[in-house]
Formats: structure tokens, C-alpha cells, sequence
């Protein structure tokens, strides 16, 4: 491909030669906004944000010579023209920063205004003359000038104010004119009032998606409502799911996700662990979606149908649970559509339908849309868009998505667009397992989570890169990692051998590393019989009813309910974006710290990463973050124990017990 | 200021609400081009690149699914409308590359073209199938299908081979037809002429600012000329300077920069050691630009005017030396311009004129421009184009330019933007001691080098941590540090007490570290009185002539002289941009290596920063980069020393002893 090519052609904005290049220059403003923070792709994605929670604007703003800048934050939800503005203030070094905190959710953007701050710029060279002595009768004179014009300027609840400074100031001799220029109480009133001269803004307004605390912050607890049952032959219903709800509630878990409740295909129907050969009485995959009961938009019949789905809506609602479906974009081969909308799918020269295949595996049970075959742009993107829609009309806000990745990124880009345009508050999981730059390209489009690489991350040198990665680099901006312990499809290899201890660590890390959690159920009896040599589990519930006894010996449903109470005490623990590692001697130890802005909730956790044997640590306690020395005090409660003490000095130790609790969750405050 | 406000108004982009959002998004691309290297701020500014050396392209490009994308480079200098494409190879985890080398100097552009790969996607499926045993007679028929309409695109030169191919595959069973397809002899074929489905664009075109080699690679040397006289009574001219480039260039310097060489004012002119006082004999500063005789056109009539500086010119050509001029954009108190043009500068209410403060200093010997009066723009910024203009017009092609950072940026952006729409190998070096955002700010508007902090970094710890932002951070796209190792304003704290031991360190350094150093001439003669308590030198150049005897005892002529070989003939020495530090033992050692991308030229410095004790270290040899074992061996020339031996695995020791060498410079070779 080495022949010329013309360009350009799709190019929105060709190049600038220099000669253009110059000619733009001119226009360009004095005053420099370079730098700006947050902002995704230099604002083409919106960062994120929750409602309630302050959003940190900084940019570098600076210009040449000693003149001094002025700026401020103008921010705004983008339905509205009108602007709030906050003065910026710097932080050294030509770093500006401003904050503001969104009420409502929805987009909002912000631009920054900046200028030269002309009474700045000559009460700085005044301040400095005065001092030496040196301030001339010109210098006062032109002092005098600035002030008079811009008290013109001087808001209405300034105006009386500003007129006795004017009167006192075109009378006084110099002496009494330089002690007026100089104070701090004309300062304040040529803030509000002095000139902005050649004042600029950005190019674009940045933008920043907000959204409600569920967004960041929730416990997940995902189930097979069939499996609610007394009995592997009677098929679980939407009614069982309901007696099941106290327990849920009870163990603090805020989201309760089912897989796709949908009526589910029979034919090349998937038997038990998997098999092609089903049996009659085999219930299939719920993500084998569609049978003549209906597709996307129906409820198993034997889940109790619409009916049964409406009571357990208006149930969960009653014990705070919020319901989150799964929208899994694929069909079986009975699903209605194929025949209603051939066009929607791809097809051999043979006639026959294509169905999924990752070669050389071929899913037969599994057909996919073809989103851009000549029939399916826009009628299947917007019949998908109406399953969403249903179901948000059903009272359905969070959707966990099944494989985005194998879909169009631009398909949901614009269907989750399509949905928060009606109602902001709908929150979007992306279960995308696939390599880093689709996974942040999700986040960045739309997913409000993501599930992550966490389920894989076992070491302390693999936990602290993967959360290093997330909270420092700009995934931190626009990814809000949701931690799995496990899923149905994934029963991770370390916990096949790791017993009650292996659930209790990974149960502490996923808690406290993000404000997102997740565990599907059977993690909490510590289930994790496999299929021999897979990281699937035996007698998956993806292919047949498991009844449990939920009060099973071993069981770590007290250890859960502690962990979410914890998280909702202590808001240290709704990001994951403050975290910190700190030192812990042992390399089986990992330690970390996060704390809310103004540290009032600072939370220490150390967890041992051995399920086997019993590990001590030496660590670092933070004092510095309270500008502590070395050997200060801080008051310690251990939040999981109930214990509480004092710790002396910076160097603390701690053992950790499998069989006890292999880890620890200290909430610390200076000693008053 | 916490009114509200109306938004937006002069916002280019308003920003997108959701329901715009999404309507924006179908027409979003499948294929996503993301994280384009080189790209400076997201393309808004060009970076940078020499001519003959290759620039290295990267990209995230990915899709959703298993269908596989294809993309090639588009780049051409921005002045033709003919693009080259270049093959983009994939890295691996979605990263792509593709690399261009320019042929001449000025704006280039390039974008990144992907698209569906149809033939690929088919391909890699079929390759599965095939080794499954699995293909199946449709997959067959529909690759014939792929490949003979494939082939009416293919290029003229392949159109025989593709005929043959066509027929086979039209003719053929199964069998064979399966054999073609999968051909390694097809593959080739079809890449060039397959389908390329939904093929996108950057929606913007990113400049490449490519120089001469001199932007990135020369040694400068400064001197004012009328110190190149043999009494201090004489005012040296530019005859005299002829007489001096023997010496200079047999140093090896490639570049030879002058303080400003215009008439200098005599109102307030400074005396010896900048005295307010200047005596009659006293030459005054060059930095007060302007006098009778002329402004920033015109040679001072003491230095030979404006035929001496031609001869000069002329003598400096042959002896394949460049000049280099100073561009210091102010006026004396004398220069014409204050009579001809009094609205290029900016007046009290009394009449007087404004001239440089920096409270509380005065310095009433120079005049600042009011760049945006309304008298000034554009005229001053004409004028002073003019007057650069002029300077190439007289075959200058380098300007170090005095203080960018006081003056407007976008001046800067302009002025040299037009001087290179005619002329785009002339370089401009920003002599911007200030904070990194300014300092950054100018390598990015269009100077191709910029004075830097090294001047005052002298620790290991310093030194790996400047280079390394500017090596591995933003900067390394835009920014060309020039290292200089002292300047007529700076004499530096750390040579005035560190005897030729420390003048060789710190050439050594500068030499080494970056493409570009720079000496101010004394400095070969470790010359480092200062005034007292200051970082100055002691009777100043700046206000008096110096003769100097350059044959004095203790000079480190040779030293230089070698370094300047070494880098000309060592390729790895030609940019900073490939430095990567390596483990010394010892703390007072500063250890580094740079190789060609191809690792055929690999040279290691070691350079003890300790000029008063000798140091002893441990070092590794990084026998990684050549990917042999530890216990490897290598063949090394220490070059300062012209030694040649054999270092025998990872770990080798060096003893600096200051009165020697205080440093090595080891090229090294894998044994063959």
C-alpha cells in the first residue's frame, strides 16, 4: 500500500501551514489555560462525576512578563444557559484551581475565563514599591485611575462602599491615597470590580457526566431467580426471590442482578455443565434469549412472568434493593426476531443463518445482530433501544451489559446516550473482559462500571500496579472499577484451593479497594467445586436449578454483612480513586489508605494475601497525612473486631490468622 | 464573583447534550483510532522531528468483536496535497505502528487510516477452521466470494498474478480451492486489493514540525565580539572575531553566538560591573539595543558595521561555523524607534515614559513595547518581523531569542510561524529561565530549543529526574533542551568553587545528555570569579571588554575539542530524547546510556559528580539491551581515553579520579 494517496478528504480540519499557522496566532489570547483537569481526550469523552460530590477543576493559567492572571470556573448542567462562576485561585507554580459540586444528575460542562488582572498586576508592583520607599506620586496617580474606572463596575451591593472609597481617594493627598491602594479592604472590592483585560476562554467546554452515588458506590449481590427454590425440579419464581429478599438486604448489598430473565430457546437447548445434549427436563441458559414466549422484552413463564416481575420490583423497592437486569444483545435461535426480521441477521450464500462462533468453537444456540447490514441501520438499534426503554419504563435503572465488546462501540455510545437523555439516573455495567484499551473505551462512551482485570489479580505487586494504573493514569478520570469476587462464568483458580480464608481476602480487597463490589451467590458459602482444570464451576447455574443450604456451616455471611456496614459508615470507602498504598514489611501483606478530602474519615486496611498460613507485618502509619511526626499518637478502631485502642509512633505490627480474620480495617484520628 | 453568568459566547464547540450526543454517535466510527503518538495536545501543535530521522507512529486501533481491523499512516509536508501511505503493523495489544522518515524541513502532517479488515477477519477464522479440520463448504464459497471480487481492485502490477489466481479458485474443488485460500502467496495479494469496510479517519490531521539537523544537534559556542582584541582599550570588530574561528571550530563547535551586535544607547548607561555610573570609555551593555546610529538593523560601528559583519559571515561559512544572533526585544533610552514610533510604547499620565521595572529594581537604561496599544499591533509586530527578516535576509538562520517569556506568546507563535513560511530552516532558541509551564509553552507555539534547568541541576538525583520528564513525559515530543553549561548571566554557584575538575563535569554532562550544549567563552579557561556572593561573574563581559589568553595553563581546550568529536562521530549522542539511566553503586556517579534505534552505535557515560574526591563504582552493564546474559561480554572503547578491552558480564567497577578525567565515555559492542 505504498501508492500515493490524495488527502484530504473526510479531514474535518486540515492542517495549518505556518503561513496560517501565523496568521491564527494573532488572534490567540495573552493569557495561557493549558493543562485543564479532568477532561478525557482533551474533552471529546466527559469525565465522570456523582451528585453531592465536589468536582476539582485545575488548569495551568499564565501569560508573559510580571503581569499577574485572573480567572474563573464557569460550570453549568448542559440544559441550562446559565452559568454558576467560582473564582480560581492559584496553587503555585501556575497550577489554578476551582471546584464546584453538580446537584443534579446529568451532563454538565465547564469552561475557564482568564485574564489579565490589571489591578492585580499593579497592586503587586505597589506593594513592593511601598515597601522599599519607592512608590512615586505617577505610580499612585495611576492607582488612583484604575480605581476610579472600575468602581464603575462595582456590583449594586457594593456601590455605597465603592463610592465612599472613590470620594476618599480623589480627595486624599498621596500619603492617604497609597495607605487606601495598598488595603486589604479595596482589594476585596477591586476583586469583584477591576478590569479583565483581553479575557479568553477555552476553545471547548468540558464536559462532565454526573450521576447518582449508585454509580460509584454499591454492593452488588447476583442470583439465579429459578435457583430460589426448595427443590432442583421445581423452577424457581420471581415470588420465591421476594422471601429471599431480607437475607440480601440483611447482608447490606444495595443492587440485586439477575442474569437474563427472559424466555429461553430449546433449540441445540445447552444440557447440564455445558453439554450439547440437553435433556427434556434441562432449563438451558437464560443467555440463550428468546422462544415463542417472547424475546428481550418478555419475563419467563416460569419465573412468574410480567406479574411476578412487577411484585418483585415493588418489593425490592420496600427493603432498598434495586434491581439490575441483564441486557445480553445476542438471540437463541427460537427468538421471534429471526423470523420477524431476517434482515437483522447475516446469512450464508446457502441460506442458512450465521451463528456465533469463535474458531473453531461454533455456538450454535447463539445467533448475533449484524448492526450493519443494510436492514438493520437504524430499525434494530432502535428496537434494542426500546428493550431498554421498557424496561427503564418498568422501573428498571441499571443494566448490566453482557460482552459489549463484540458490539459496536458507536451502537452504545448512542443507546446509552438515547436513555440518560430521558433519564439520567440509568446506570450502565459493562462486562467486557477483553484487553485495556476496549475496556476504558467503554467507560469512556458511556459505562457508568466496568468489570475489570481485578478477578485476576491475586499478588501485592499485581494488586498495587492494576489500582496504581486506575486512580493515577487517565482511566482515573473516566473508569469506575466494579470488583467481582466471582460470577457465574468465572470461579477464579485461586479460590478453588484457597478454602473460607481465600473468600474472607478477596472479599476485604474487593470491598475496600472500590466504592463497587460484587459477589455471585454461593461466594458467601464458599463454593468452588470446578470443572476439573477450568475456572468454571461444576453444575454451573447457567445450565441447570442449584438449591443451597444459605446456612451452611463455613459460611461468611457475617463477615459480608460486617464489610457493607463498614463501607456505608465510613465514606472514606465510596471511591476507589483515594486509595494509597503504604509500607507493610511483608510481601504477603498489602496495606492501604484512603481518606476523605478534608480526612475526617481516614481508613487504613491490611490484608494478608496467604490463605494458608499465618502472616505478621511491620507497617508505616500514616502520620504524615495529618502532619504528624514521626512518634505522634492516633486513636485506632479496628472496624471489623470492634476493638479499639492507641496507637504510639509510626511503625505499627499486626499478625494475621487464616482461620480468624486475615485482615484488618483501622479507622485512625490524631489523638486530640 | 459567584453571579451567575450567560454561556456560552465565544465557545467554538458548544458541548453536547445527550440527545445530541447520541445522534452524534451513529455516525461515530466502528473502528477506533485512539492514544495517536506523536500528538501534542491532541494535535492542536506540531511536534517535533529532524530531517533523515525516522518518526515513529503509534496508535490504539480496535474494534468490537473478533473481526479484525486494517490501518495505514497517511503523511506529507502540509504544503502538498499528495499523501505517502505507509502499512500500519500491529504491536500487540492494539497497539499499531507505522514509521515515515521526511525529506525536507518544514510543517508536516500525517493521519491514521483504519477500516475492517474483511479478508483478514475472514482469513484468521478459516486459518482455525482448517486446522480443526472444520471448514465447511459454505466458509470455502464464501471466501472465493471475498477474493474474486477482491481482485478487480487489485494494482496493475499484480493484475496477471490475480487472473491466475481468480481462475484456479473459480475452477478448483474444495480441497484445492481451501489451499489457495489459505495461501501465504493469496494473503499478500489480498492486502493489497481486500475490502476495507468502514474505513475512518482522525477527524484531524497531526502536525510534525521537521528541522534541519542543527535544531536537535550542534555545539554552541558564544562570545562577544568586541572582546576579540588584544588590549581592553581596543574594541574588538568582526575582523578580529575571523581571526578566532580557527580555534572555535577546531574546538568543534558548530554554532557561533553573538550578544547583540546592534549600536548600544548612551542614556543611563551601565558602567563596569553594572554600575549606575558608566565612565566615558565604558562600552555599555549590548543588551541596551539603539542609539544614534541605529536600532535592532543595524552593526555597531566599533564592531566594523554592517561589511565587517558580512566578511564575517562570509569567514564563518568556511570554516563551516553557523552565527548564531541575539534577538532581545526591547529598546535603550536611545534607540530611534522611541522618537518614530512613541505608540509602540506605553507612557505615564505625565508624559514620561515607562521603562523596565521589576519592583522594586528600576532599570532605567531599557524600554519595554506595549505590544497591545492600539499604535501596535500590527505595526511593532511587523516591524520587528522586518527586522528578523532582515537578519535572514543577511543569511542568519539562527536566533537566540532574550527573554521570550516577557513578551506576548502569541507574538512569538506569529513571528515565527512567518519567518518559517518563507524560510523553514531558520531556528530560534528561547532563552526562558522561568517556571516549566511558560518554559514548555514556547517549545510548543515554535522555538526549537529552549535554554533549561540543568544549569542549576548538579545532583544524580536532580539530573535523572529533569531528564527524565523531559525524556518520557509530555515534553519529549515538543521540547529541545540546550544545555548550557554557563552563560554571560549565570555563573554558576557550583563552578566557583569546583576548579577544573567541576568544568569538566559539567561539559561532560551537557555533552552527553543532550543534542544541544552550549559553552559561553571563558569557560574552556575555567574561568569563575564571581561578584561576591552573587552568580555573576566578576566584571562582567556584558559591560566590559575582556581579553583572555586562550593558551592559559589549565585550560580544558582538549577536553572539549574531544567531547565535540565524540559526539559527531557517536549518532546515539544526537538527541537526549533516547538517554536512559542505568545502576551505579556509588551515589556521586551519574551513569547513562543512548543507543540508535538499530543499538549500533551504544555509548555509555559515566561521569563522577563529585569534583574534589576520587569515586570508585560498581556499574551494570545493561547486557539486556542486547539481549545477552548476564555473564556476557562485550567489546568497549572508553572513547575520551582511546582505550579499547573487553568487559566480561553485568557488573563492572570504574575509579574517577578528578584531577584526570573525571568521567568515561565507554561505546560498547556485543563480542562477536
Amino acid at each position: 500500500m505504498s501508492q500515493p494517496q490524495f488527502l484530504p478528504q473526510p479531514v474535518a480540519e486540515p492542517p495549518l501551514s505556518f503561513r496560517e499557522a501565523s496568521f491564527a496566532a494573532t488572534a490567540a489570547s495573552r493569557v495561557i489555560i493549558e493543562r485543564v483537569s479532568p477532561s478525557v481526550d482533551a474533552g471529546i469523552f466527559p469525565s465522570k462525576a456523582v451528585v453531592g460530590q465536589t468536582v476539582v477543576v485545575e488548569a495551568d493559567i499564565f501569560m508573559d512578563g510580571h503581569d499577574k492572571p485572573g480567572a474563573q470556573l464557569l460550570w453549568r448542567p448542559v440544559n441550562d444557559l446559565q452559568a454558576q462562576a467560582v473564582p480560581m485561585s492559584p496553587l503555585g507554580n501556575d497550577r489554578w484551581q476551582a471546584q464546584f459540586t453538580p446537584t443534579r444528575s446529568g451532563l454538565h460542562s465547564f469552561t475557564i475565563e482568564a485574564w489579565v488582572d490589571v489591578w492585580a498586576s499593579f497592586r503587586s508592583d505597589l506593594l513592593k514599591n511601598a515597601a522599599a520607599g519607592s512608590a512615586s506620586p505617577s505610580e499612585i496617580d495611576e492607582g488612583r485611575e484604575h480605581v476610579l474606572a472600575a468602581l464603575q463596575r462595582a456590583p449594586d451591593a457594593d456601590w455605597e462602599h465603592a463610592g465612599a472609597i472613590a470620594v476618599q481617594l480623589a480627595e486624599g493627598e498621596s500619603t492617604q491615597a497609597l495607605a487606601i491602594l495598598i488595603s486589604e479592604d479595596l482589594d476585596i472590592l477591586m476583586q469583584r470590580c477591576g478590569e479583565r483585560r483581553l479575557s479568553t476562554r477555552l476553545p471547548r467546554e468540558v464536559l462532565v457526566d454526573v450521576e447518582r452515588t449508585a454509580a460509584a458506590f454499591a454492593g452488588w449481590y447476583e442470583l439465579f431467580p429459578r435457583s430460589q427454590t426448595r427443590s432442583p425440579d421445581i423452577h424457581g419464581t420471581f415470588d420465591d426471590v421476594i422471601a429471599r429478599l431480607p437475607a440480601i438486604r440483611s447482608m447490606g448489598f444495595d443492587v440485586l442482578y439477575f442474569p437474563p430473565i427472559h424466555p429461553i430457546g430449546v433449540s441445540h437447548r445447552k444440557g447440564r455443565n455445558n453439554s450439547l445434549n440437553a435433556q427434556p427436563t434441562d432449563v438451558g441458559s437464560p443467555y440463550a434469549i428468546g422462544a415463542a414466549d417472547g424475546g428481550h422484552e418478555a419475563v419467563h413463564p416460569l419465573l412468574g412472568g410480567m406479574g411476578a416481575f412487577r411484585r418483585l420490583m415493588a418489593a425490592a423497592d420496600d427493603y432498598g434493593l434495586e434491581v439490575a437486569l441483564d441486557f445480553a444483545v445476542h438471540c437463541s435461535r427460537d427468538h421471534p426476531w429471526l423470523a420477524e426480521h431476517p434482515g437483522w441477521f447475516s446469512w450464508r450464500s446457502d441460506g442458512s443463518i450465521r451463528f456465533a462462533e469463535n474458531p473453531p468453537k461454533k455456538y450454535e444456540d447463539i445467533v448475533n445482530f449484524d448492526f450493519y447490514s443494510k436492514d438493520a441501520k437504524p430499525s434494530l438499534w432502535l428496537a434494542l433501544r426500546d428493550v431498554v426503554q421498557g424496561w427503564v419504563d418498568e422501573g428498571v435503572r441499571t443494566f448490566r451489559v453482557d460482552n459489549p465488546h463484540t458490539k459496536p462501540v458507536p451502537f452504545w455510545q448512542w443507546l446509552i446516550a438515547d436513555i440518560r437523555s430521558r433519564q439520567p439516573d440509568v446506570i450502565f455495567l459493562a462486562e467486557a473482559f477483553t484487553r485495556p484499551a476496549m475496556m476504558y473505551r467503554l467507560a469512556k462512551i458511556g459505562f457508568s462500571q466496568n468489570y475489570t482485570y481485578f478477578t485476576w489479580r491475586t499478588t501485592k505487586q499485581e494488586l498495587t500496579d492494576y489500582f496504581t494504573e486506575l486512580t493515577t493514569q487517565a482511566p482515573k478520570d473516566f473508569f469506575r472499577p466494579h470488583l467481582f469476587v466471582n460470577t457465574p462464568d468465572i470461579n477464579p483458580l485461586h479460590l478453588q484451593t484457597s478454602g473460607r480464608p481465600g473468600f474472607l481476602i478477596r472479599a476485604a480487597l474487593a470491598a475496600t479497594l472500590s466504592g463497587l463490589w460484587g459477589v455471585y451467590s454461593g461466594f458467601e458459602l464458599c463454593e468452588s467445586a470446578p470443572l476439573p482444570g477450568k475456572e468454571e464451576y461444576l453444575d454451573s447455574e447457567k445450565y441447570q436449578i442449584r438449591v443451597r443450604d444459605w446456612n451452611a456451616p463455613g459460611n461468611i455471611i457475617g463477615e459480608i454483612s460486617r464489610l457493607n456496614y463498614i463501607r456505608k459508615q465510613n465514606p472514606a470507602l465510596h471511591s476507589h480513586r483515594n486509595v494509597k498504598f503504604y509500607n507493610a514489611s511483608n510481601e504477603q501483606v498489602l496495606y492501604y489508605g484512603k481518606a476523605t478530602p478534608d480526612r475526617s474519615n481516614f481508613v487504613l486496611t491490611a490484608v494478608s494475601l496467604d490463605p494458608t498460613h499465618a502472616q505478621e507485618t511491620r507497617f508505616e502509619v500514616p502520620l504524615w497525612e495529618f502532619g504528624l511526626p514521626d512518634d505522634a499518637a492516633v486513636q485506632v478502631e479496628e472496624l471489623m473486631r470492634g476493638q479499639s485502642f492507641v496507637w504510639r509512633g509510626k511503625i505499627q505490627h499486626w499478625r494475621f490468622v487464616p482461620n480468624e480474620i486475615p485482615f484488618a480495617i483501622f479507622r485512625i484520628r490524631p489523638l486530640s
